[in-house]
């Protein structure tokens, strides 16, 4: 007798009725969608992401490890989300990652909208201070209010930054493309200590000198990864909610990934991921599930890095 | 007042830039769906319906009435509403809606989710007193709350009886259908004064009947008709957020809708329809805009049945 | 005569047809749709009812009859027609109809839009003068002209009544619904000869009920039937280009037809089907071939009456 | 902190890592579909199912009736089947559904194509004797062999009837229309003892009538309800592997199997159900879940039944 | 001059109604299909376009420039044209266009097919004479007649240049690529005296060298950019009539485009486009508005480009 | 041999193919997908390829080649293949292919599933001994049985080298990527023979060095290229069955292939074609044709490489 298809991501075992869970990274979806400003349905991105993830098998031949193998990993199920107010649901998902950290070395969220990387930062603040911040994505997402809401999927992380959570110092934007509101946007991000590697600049110097000039960038500070998955071209990725045109392929975004498990050298350490978040998966926008399989192989990827990292 | 994307409907001229408007129907969208617990998407609506109405054409062959012509209509465009803030985005859509009626003698809502129902009944309160509630939805959204929050699209109808809004003794459900919580949906709502004639009597009766049922039970109370798309048939209308299995199809519900035109007799006094909300269209999971289409039939077919009033 | 779109990689030969053709039934496919005033995609309609007809099997159990065996029917491939010249269009359908009939009984053609039926019409007339015309449809399709043009997909049934094809006594539209230009569109047809049963009185009346109306409308005058799709509800036909909610199920149009195979009584002859034609599926807004299933059925309960009829 | 959509029908608990598993319902999954003649995809059925049961909620208006309250229903997972031998599959979901059924009282099982409602009618042979068959579906399923093949999605009513698991007195097939492949498809399968009851009729003689003529039929023999999705028109029911038009409506089956829950009268006994299966559902066909929901609707009615004749 | 459905681009003000208009920039709708050889469907095209520009916000990053802000751009709605008779359709086209260069600097046209090129070059040659042209496209649209027709959508480029409308010293196709029906093609492309950069080209050198060898080409001569959303590969343009494989990437596109924004150089002059088209969207292909919002950012890119040259 | 789904209405003759078949390259589809481990559905394959290929023109611009003119290239049509029985089934292929071979030169096979290989290679093996293997895929399919089963479409290059119809020093996968079962499924892929470039490899070095790579590798020996359609990336090949992400573009895999028409050299021999399959589309997971365009430009690209061999 065997499980359903749709559960358990890469046929993990479910864990969630036997709490306290120990592990070494849980995975756990965050259905929560009420940050965002155009296309919703993110709230079911955990379950897609979670399908698309069947066809995961255990050895990543690339980086040569297998990633359940030498870590435990464990799927902790969703955290529920007040729908209707988003200052609870915040609450909700901060509570449940400071008890799930508690529990594991390493949080793997699937979102939901990005709105959640905030209470995700808060929680691995708690624990490791300060981290650095490396962020695929088309957008700045360091805007400041919506509507008067300082709580969205557009402000993340400038409210991480006035909170102090961000290693100033150590954070980057990978992926941005599209139009902007002024170019104020820009100032104001460098202000709060973002570097920028936009997605023509991807293009233009390929996957491996980005991750050379990422790994520069965030050094050895704890590293927390933010993959909204429209870093990737709608191409590549159209079930999302605010796709932009002239984004990264797939095969480029698992590329630089995969240059995060470099090991050390004497000018660019190894990364040391401590949180990961990969959002704004909106199922309804999806055809025949290639964002959930991208989303699915941006955390299998994340996983080997991690493993890498502990066989190092 | 801001215009969504999507134009007029049935290529009625804009006039949104030229207030104040005054034409005897005002139709306007009100792009805002965070009131909803499933499916999100019915923020893009209006521009859908609009849409969908492009086909529409100036004479009713069935009322033998030309709806365009006997009344002025008038697509006054969208409601800005936040969508960070269920409480406020009821407050902007009820001084809209305020603002409107001062200026026409009806207004028909395109949503959005249900949510908007109560403030569209708060304005109709203001001019008319209490309504009668004519309600086609596969759910009665007399529950009390939602994650603990009174304004959300399975509420209004309970918060507007509260209110004293409704008409107790004039108001009814059509096409309910699918599982509930518990017997007591069903005697709540009876307390509150609603009727319910569900999907499967509908089927048994045939809309005839059905229309006659209706016209007894509103009499000749000021009418507020509020149809929730998922009255339909997933099959007639897939484009929706909390769709249920066994419903009406589009042939039911339009003459169900044209028997509101039925002139006065001793018995049945002719309907007196004073507002209209079309709501939960989701286009996300929409097909060859069938849900679409099906809306803007009905909208078109009240439209009919109030320039037959005028005409009686 | 070409080939049917879907057949032969690349283009490359596929043994040709052996003509003449000598049969009892040629079905030919007229992918043609430049006569569409809204959505196009009619020109692989016949490909993909071909598609849609892979599942057919050889016995019809409602009509105890095997419409393969009673009589010859072959595919006659597909008339080749220039999509930059309507009315070149209209000759090169009408002179391949006529060199198909002068092999054939009789011609099923498959659509394509609705303005290959006029040329069909000449051809059938050709053979048998005025025909009764038993027209299903959402449209009345007598419309005078689009965009000053006299030859589209609205008007063929006025050209044809115009040119002396049909037998204005014995003519009937049955599924009409949706709203019109203004009330002449009604008086006008009525002039024209036509008869309207709408899609509301199939509703009412149920299919027995109208296949004998029909049966006493038509007679025993030589019975051209052309079938546009979209008198199906956009719920059971998506995949065409001018929908209308409020449509006829498959199973009432199928069941209609068959009543057209009821034998001879003194008040209702038998029918006696000269020519048919399938008109306006649209693979574009199809899914999951629906539309396509319901136009095969369609040809094959009509292939099953002739097959009665010749059997009688 | 909940688990995540997609698990777990109608939010019951997950069970299979409890075993032995003690239920008065279990509900499994069958995800196997190498028996199908023409679209596969069924294997994902049972996941695609549970995904459409979400919105279910615990209480059954129209049956006034709670039916997670009044017995225990247990989600028991999938049965693991080899997908290249046939036979070994057969046999592996034989074995479970033994094993689930000397743990619970009943079975539910969500397919998966037809074929497997051979080893289940064999499992629930074991337990009961020959059973009545109430056999929703477009086509027979009692061919003989297909390819030479005897265990196929049309065959394993046929094998059941020669195995000598069905009461031939009390079996019915309800729904059936389209061609097929000679008229000793009918008396083939009259000869094997069923009555059968084509979708026309269905159409002619409403539900109501319909649900007393079956449960005359199958009077108080135990009995197995086998539901292929097809059964419902291909408007309500897309995702599956072989469409046929003229089916019927979900409202349709839905009264049908309510019908199932009446009382007993002298004449007329109350159904009394041993076993289901729901099969057929190929989600790469489906849209906007509305064959899943169909699905979960038809298995709720089902447990409603069931659970009334618990509280008779 | 109609206005179609959907709104001004970009949130752009509608001025239709408020003749004359006055501005540098017209955007202006096409929505002509008639032209195709193909797959139809770029009629809706405008609407389309429109709906994809939703999100387009008013500072461009990568050019540094507010190009709504440097220059007035208004969205112009949308021409009429036959659809039934090409001749009078490219009629109608010039005539509108003629009208909106009295009255604004620079036509951005969003197709319909890629006929509508003819008349705006027309147009485009009565202000400025002969224009260098930029035609990125998997086609060479040189060719001579289908079935005959002079004007259709492969034909334009060659009616231009035999009417003189063309520097034949100064344009270049971009993107082309698949099986062509001849050799001569080549040639008599080359006749024509057009430049080919084929899409192997463009992945084999960068998008960097194809603008800079663009530029060299183009020269300072008076600049007409036609962009055939078909030079995009089907996946980055799902939606359109004709797809080839290997195509371009929307980043390729976009990065070309940004390079004819360089400023002049002793080898190399500035840009100077005096019109635009965007041309063969047929949304009935697209999948979640991915081509919608390529093309979008297409004219997004060249707005911008066209407002750094005014602030040279 | 029986016809192409897709073609003849309702099992209508089309006019049988006239064997004995005499041609250069024979097409043929392979509707087989019995094999398949994940999703199914690659048994409508070749009737969607087909219709997929219907734009192709006769002359290829980048070889300067006629394929169909310097060769003479016949559709032979579909093998029919027992869905029950996957011995039985390669069987039959293996018959058939060894008769296509007898009148033709080449066979070039449209599947169906890649199980298929298995009887082509043997095929293949009886005319030239051991062949070199080139095959395009994201996965080895050298795992040695799944579920027990040897033959499956992971399985045919372990049976094919352990049979000895392979080059073992001549073989080699192109872009592979995803994760593994274990490391010994790359060392026994080396046992076995077999070079791999992988996806990254590709991305990383660029076609025309891919290209030049394999030429070295496969030399001289008889050449059966065996492309698996997911060696595309998801965006480019949405409809397959075991969609990887991080794939190789369309432009990408055609200018390999095109790499292979390269002339001889001392250290690198034209290659030579004997064989091809192109397998795993799986229509109901593909969207507007893309996956359907790019299997056809592939076969298109193979026929026109073999052209060149014969006119070198």
């Amino acid at each position: 007798m065997t499980r359903t298809p749709g559960t358990g991501s890469a046929g993990l075992p479910w864990t969630a009725l036997l709490r306290p869970l120990h592990c070494d990274v849980a995975v756990v979806g965050v259905p929560f969608d009420s940050g965002v400003t155009y296309r919703p349905g993110a709230r079911f991105g955990p379950a897609h992401v979670r399908a698309g993830s069947r066809l995961l098998r255990p050895y990543h031949p690339g980086l040569d490890v297998e990633p359940f193998a030498v870590q435990q990993v464990a799927d902790a199920g969703d955290i529920a989300c007040n729908p209707f107010d988003i200052q609870e649901a915040i609450g909700q998902i901060q509570r449940a990652a400071d008890g799930l950290l508690a529990d594991s070395g390493c949080l793997v969220a699937i979102g939901g909208d990005h709105t959640i990387a905030l209470p995700l930062l808060r929680a691995a603040h708690h624990l490791w201070g300060p981290v650095a911040l490396l962020h695929f994505d088309a957008h700045l997402d360091t805007w400041d209010t919506y509507f008067g809401a300082p709580y969205t999927h557009g402000t993340p992380f400038r409210r991480a930054s006035e909170e102090g959570l961000l290693r100033r110092d150590r954070s980057v934007h990978v992926g941005t493309r599209g139009p902007l509101y002024a170019p104020t946007d820009l100032t104001d991000d460098a202000d709060l200590g973002f570097q920028v590697i936009d997605a023509m600049t991807v293009g233009h110097d390929g996957p491996d000198a980005i991750a050379e000039r990422i790994r520069g960038q965030v050094g050895d500070a704890p590293l927390y990864v933010s993959v909204d998955i429209d870093v990737l071209d709608p191409a590549h990725a159209p079930g999302t909610g605010t796709p932009e045109a002239g984004g990264l392929s797939s095969r480029e975004l698992l590329a630089i990934l995969r240059g995060l498990a470099a090991r050390d050298t004497a000018e660019h350490p190894a990364a040391r991921i401590v949180g990961v978040d990969v959002v704004e998966i909106a199922p309804a926008y999806d055809h025949a599930e290639i964002t959930a399989i991208a989303a699915a192989h941006v955390i299998y990827e994340l996983l080997s890095v991690l493993a890498v990292g502990r066989t190092g």
